[in-house]
C-alpha cells in the first residue's frame, strides 16, 4: 500500500509488442528508402578528387569539413542534451524526458533527411547529402522536440514516434512553402521551427486534453536535483543558440551577424526574466521554471532576423521584451490556457517557443520591410535577401509582406496538422498512461529501487527492510 | 520547528523591488549605450561585399566565421557551465551558484563589450564588434565569476550585480594598462583574469567578513550528488582550457603552441593533485574538493606563457608545481585565511586562481625574459612579443620586467578596487542574508518541496504528512 | 552498526603512500622523457614564420588551428565527460567513475604522446607534436577507458594507473603493427581502440575474478539520479561520435563521409536498442542500461569503415544490427560471461565495445574488399586506401584480407597483454578493496555525509542525531 504507483492502471500501457513493432517497422522503412534514394553529396563522395580537378581546385580548403561542421555539432548538442535535459525538471520523469527525446530525435533526423532531401537536395533521382543536410535535419527535429514539450509525461513512446513521423512530414512541407514558394528568410527558424513546433504541439495537447490530470498533480513538480539537471539543458541551449541561428547562414558577414545578434538578445533576456520572475512572486523569490525557460526566449525571437541588420541594440530590445513576455506567460497565461482553453502545456512551450516565435516572425518581417540599400550596401542588400533570379524585382516592403505571410502559413499548418495528428493519437490503442500515472517513469521504464528508501532502511535497522 | 530555515531572519532579504529595479535599470542603460555606441564590425556588416571588393578578396574564406568562433563557443561553455557548475558543490546552494553566475555573466558580457570596446575597438565614435570582442567579453566576465566564488552563498543577487558593474569596469582599465601601456603579453589572462579576479574577490570577502558564519556551517558542505554536479563544471573547464588560453592568440603557430602547452600543464596537474590530496589526508583518501579545483591550477598557471615557447616539458613542470601548491593551499591555507586574516573564501579561489595566477605571471615574466632569437627565430621573436612600432627596441629582459610589473599592477588594482567595492557592498540595504541563512537557496529562490521528504512520508504512512 | 561499510576490511586499501608515490614517480618520469624527447612540431614552433617563407605560403590559413582543433575538442569531451559520466550509473561509485577516469586519462595522454610519438612522429631524435598528436593520444586513452569499464568498482587507483601504463604501451605497439606493418585502415578505431580495449579489459577482469562478489551486490545497481548522470555521458559520446570517427581522416571528402556514416549508424542503432530493450523484458519496459550503452554500438561498429564508401544506407544496416546485438548481449551474454566464464564485466564493455568492435572490423574488411574504382573513382580509390609507394599494387581484396588480419592481431594483443597485466594486478599489494567493499566510493574517497540522512534526522527531531 505504500507505493500507490501501480494502482488503478485502467489503461493498458504494456509496450512489449507495440513499441518494438513501431521502432523496427520504421527503421526498416528508413533503410529501404535510404537504399533507394540517399547518396553522398559531392563533398563527401570519393569521386571528389575528380570533381576537384574539373573545378580546377588545388586545395581541399574549398571543401573543408570545418566550414559548417562545428555549427552542426553545437546544434546537435542543443537537440539531444539541450532539449533532452531541459525537460528533466519533473521529479519522476527524467528518464522519459531525456530518453524519449533521444528516441524521437534519432528517428526524426533520418526521416527529415529524406523529407527535406526530396524537397531540397533531389538530383536525378537521388538525395545527395552533406553536413548542411545534417544541420537541417536537426532543425526539423527541433520542432518535434518543442511539440514533445507540450505533451511531456502524458504520452506513450509510440505516440511520440507517430507524432514525429507526421510532424517531420508537415515541417518539410511548411518549410518548402516558406523558403521556396514565399521566398522567405528564416535562418534560425522563428517561424518554421518555433512557431510551427509550439502551436502544433499545443493543438495536439488540446485534443489530448485530460480533465482529471490533477490526479497526478503531486508528480508535476520538480525536486531540487531535477531542477539542476534541467538547467544543464537550459545552459546548453542558451550558449549554443548563436550557433543555431547562424548554422546555415551564408558564409561571410551573415554568419557573424547572426551569431552576434543572437548573443545580444539572449543576454538581455536573462535580465528581464530575472526581474519579472522576482517581481511577479509575492515573496520576491526567483522561480527556477522562469530561469530555465524564459531566458531562452531571446534566442527564439531573433530566429528570423538574426542574419539581417537587426543591430546589437535592436537585438537587446527584442531580448528585453521577450524575457518579459515569456515570464509573464508562465505566471498568468499557462494557468489560463489550462483552465479556460483546456490546453495542458507541460513545459510551457507556448511561453518559450509560441509567443516568442510569433514575435520573431514579426520582428523579421519588420526588419526586412525596413531594409534599405543604405544600411546593407547595394550588393549586400541583394545578397542578404537573395533578390536574384525571379526575385530580383522584389522590394523590401514586399519581402516584409511575404515574411508576415510566412507566420500565418506556419500557424495554419500547425493548427491543421496538430488537429489531424491529435485525432490519430487519441485512438485508444497507443498505450498512453492513465491520468493518475502521468509524469511517472515507472510506467514505461525499469526504475531502480530508490536511493532514498535504501538510506531510509539503512538508518532504521529496527524496521524490517521489506518495501 | 523542524525546518529552522525561516527562523531569525534578522536581515531583510526581500528582493521583490530591489532586484527587478537593478536588472531593468541596467538593461535599459545597456540598450541606450549600445544604441549610441555599438555597431557591427566590418566582418559582420552587410557592407562586407563592398569591403571585400576594395580589399580585392575573391573568397569569403578570408572572413571566415570558423577562424575564431569554435574558440568562442568553448570559452562560452567555460563561463556558463564551467564556472556555474563548479560552484554547485554546496548541498543547498546549487540554484544560487548556477543561477547567479548566469545572471552576472549575462549582464557582465554586455557591459564588458562596452568597456573593452571603448578601450580597444573605438573608431570614429562607434564600437565595432565582432567574434573576437565576444571572446574578450567572456574573458572579462570570467574574472567576475572567479571573484563571485569568494563570496558565494554570502551575498544577494543585487550585490552580485553591483560587484559585476564595478569589477568589469576595473578589469577593462587594468587590461588596458597591461596590454596597451605596459605592452605585456597575457593571452590566457594569468594576470588580468585570474590574479585580478581572485584578489579582487578575496578583498571583497575580507571586507564582508562575517564573524558568526559558523551558524550556517552545516550548509557549507557538499552532498554526494552536488559533488557530481560540481565535477561537470571542473571537467568542462579542464577540457576547454586549451581553447581558453589560445582563443585570442595570433593565427598560426602561437595558437597551436598555446593549446599544447595548456594541455600538458593541465595533465601534469591532475597527477600531483591526486598525489597530494591523498598524502595530506590521514586516511589517505582523496578529497573531492581538491579534484574539483586543484586539477585546474595548471591551466591558470600557463595563462601568460602558453603562447610563448614554454615547451611541453616546461608546461609539465608548471602543472606539476601548481597541482601541489593548490592542493596544499586547500588543506592548510584556506583555514588559515579564515581564522587569521578573516577572509572567508567559499570556493577557495585563492588556491585555484590567486596563487596559480601569480605563479602564471611569474612564469610568463621568466619565459619572456629568457626568450632568444635562437629559440623563436628572428621573425618569430618579433612576432611573439609584438616588438614592432614603438616597441621595436625592447629586449627580452626588459619585456620580462614589464611582465613582472603587470603582476604588481593587477594586484594593486585588485586590492584597491576590491576595497572600494567591498565598502559599497557592506551598505546595509542590498539584501544579503543573515549569517544563519547563508549557503541556502531558500532565501532567494522558490525551492521545490524536498524529494527526500516525499519519499520519507511515502515510507512512513503512519506518520502524518504535515511537514 | 548502521553503516556496515567499514566492517570486514580484510584488505588493506590504505592509499596514503602508494598512490602518491605512483603518481609522483610517473609524473617525474614524464617530465624527464618530455624534456629529452618532446618538442613542438613545425606548426606550433615559433620558427613557423621562417618555415612559411621557405614553403612560399602567404597566409596562415595553410597552418590553421581550426583544421583539426574542433575535432580534438569533441574527442576530448568524449574521453573525459563521455566515458567518465557513462560510468557514474552505480549508486555509490560516481566519484570513482569520473575521478579515476580523469586520473587515468590525464596520465595516459602524456604517456601516449611519448609512445605514439616514438612510433609515428620521431624525427632526428625528437618527437614533434601538434594537434593531431593530441587527438591520437586521446584515442589511445579511449581504449584504456574502455578496459577500465570492465574492472570498474573492483580496482584501486594504483591498479588503474599500472594498467594504463601497460595498456598504452601495448596499444601503441598494436597500432603500429596495424597501421604501419599491415597498412590497415582504422580511422575510428574499431580494431585498435574498441576491440583491443574491450578484450584487454575483459581478460584483466577474468584474471581478477572475485568469486564472492555477490557480497557487494546491493551496490551494483543504479539509483534514479545516477542513471541521469550516466546518460549525460551517453549523449556526449553519441553526439560527438561523428567527430571521433572523422577526427584524423584526410581533409576533404573522407572526413565528410566518416561523419555522415557514423551519424546514420548511430541513429539506426537507437531504434533497434529501444525495440529490443522493450521486447526482451517481460513487462515490456525499457531498461536504462540498454539506452545508456547499446545506443552507442553503432558508432563503434563503423569505426573502421566510416571513411570508406559504406554509404548512408549501409551505415543504417550496421547500426540496425549492432543495436540488436548489443542489447541482446546485455540481457543474455553478460550473465553468461559471469556465471560460466567468470568474467565480471561491470559496465558491459563486451556488449558495447567488444562485439561491436569485432563487427566493425569485419564490416571494414568487407567494405575494403568490395571497393572498386567504379565506386571510388580512380584517384579516390588510391587515396582512400593510400595505395601508394610500396602498396601501389595492393588490390581491394588483398586489403580486405589485411583488414581481417588486423582484427586477429588486435585480439591476440588484447588477450596476451591483458593476461600479463592481469597477473601483475593480481599481486596482493595494490590496495584493491575486499569483495564486500567493491562499488563503494567510501574506500578511496572522503564521501560527504549523506543528504538523505541529514533530511532524515531533520524530520525526526526526536531521534538523536548521532549517525
Amino acid at each position: 500500500m505504500e507505493r500507490p504507483r501501480h494502482q488503478g492502471m485502467a489503461k493498458n500501457t504494456y509496450m512489449r509488442w507495440r513499441l518494438p513493432l513501431v521502432c523496427l517497422l520504421w527503421e526498416v522503412a528508413m533503410i529501404v528508402l535510404f537504399g533507394v534514394f540517399v547518396r553522398f553529396g559531392p563533398e563527401a563522395d570519393a569521386h571528389w578528387e575528380e570533381e576537384k580537378q574539373q573545378m580546377n581546385l588545388t586545395s581541399d580548403i574549398e571543401n573543408d569539413f570545418y566550414f559548417r561542421y562545428p555549427s552542426f555539432q553545437d546544434v546537435h548538442v542543443m537537440i539531444f542534451v539541450g532539449f533532452g535535459f531541459l525537460m528533466t525538471f519533473l521529479k519522476r520523469y527524467g528518464f522519459g524526458a531525456v530518453g524519449f527525446n533521444f528516441l524521437l530525435a534519432a528517428f526524426g533526423i533520418q526521416w527529415a533527411l529524406l523529407m527535406q532531401g526530396w524537397f531540397h537536395s533531389f538530383k536525378s533521382g537521388k538525395i545527395l547529402i552533406g553536413v548542411e543536410n545534417l544541420i537541417n535535419a536537426d532543425f526539423c527535429v527541433g520542432s518535434v522536440c518543442i511539440a514533445f514539450g507540450a505533451i511531456l509525461g502524458k504520452s506513450s513512446p509510440v505516440q511520440v514516434l507517430i507524432m514525429t513521423l507526421f510532424q517531420v512530414t508537415l515541417f518539410a512541407v511548411n518549410e518548402y512553402i516558406l523558403l521556396n514558394l514565399l521566398h522567405v528568410k528564416d535562418a534560425g527558424g522563428s517561424m518554421t521551427i518555433h512557431t510551427f513546433g509550439a502551436y502544433f504541439g499545443l493543438t495536439v495537447a488540446r485534443i489530448l486534453y485530460r480533465p482529471n490530470l490533477e490526479q497526478s498533480k503531486d508528480k508535476q513538480g520538480s525536486v531540487y536535483h531535477s531542477d539542476l539537471f534541467a538547467i544543464i539543458g537550459t545552459l546548453y541551449l542558451w550558449m549554443y543558440w548563436p550557433s543555431f541561428n547562424s548554422a546555415i547562414s551564408e558564409h561571410g558577414d551573415a554568419q557573424h551577424r547572426a551569431a552576434i545578434n543572437t548573443y545580444c538578445s539572449l543576454a538581455a533576456c536573462v535580465l528581464t526574466t530575472v526581474a519579472f520572475s522576482s517581481m511577479l512572486q509575492k515573496k520576491g523569490k526567483l522561480d527556477m521554471v522562469h530561469i530555465q525557460n524564459a531566458t531562452l526566449a531571446g534566442g527564439v525571437a531573433v530566429g528570423t532576423s538574426a542574419e539581417m541588420m537587426l543591430t546589437p541594440y535592436g537585438s537587446l530590445i527584442v531580448g528585453f521584451i521577450c524575457g518579459i513576455v515569456s515570464t509573464v506567460g508562465y505566471v498568468y497565461l499557462t494557468p489560463f490556457l489550462e483552465s479556460r482553453l483546456h490546453i495542458q502545456d507541460t513545459c510551457g512551450v507556448h511561453n518559450l517557443h509560441g509567443m516568442p516565435g510569433i514575435i520573431g516572425g514579426i520582428v523579421g518581417a519588420i526588419t526586412a520591410a525596413a531594409a534599405t540599400e543604405d544600411v546593407y550596401g547595394k550588393e549586400g542588400f541583394i545578397k542578404a535577401f537573395d533578390f536574384t533570379g525571379p526575385y530580383q524585382t522584389r522590394t523590401a516592403s514586399v519581402q516584409g509582406g511575404f515574411q508576415a505571410a510566412g507566420i500565418v502559413v506556419s500557424l495554419l499548418m500547425a493548427f491543421g496538422g496538430g488537429a489531424l495528428v491529435g485525432a490519430i493519437l487519441k485512438l485508444p490503442f497507443w498505450g498512453d498512461a492513465a491520468d493518475e500515472n502521468c509524469f511517472e517513469d515507472d510506467i514505461y521504464w525499469e526504475v531502480p529501487e530508490d536511493e532514498e528508501s535504501d538510506v531510509y532502511h539503512m538508518h532504521n535497522p529496527d524496521k524490517p527492510a521489506s518495501p
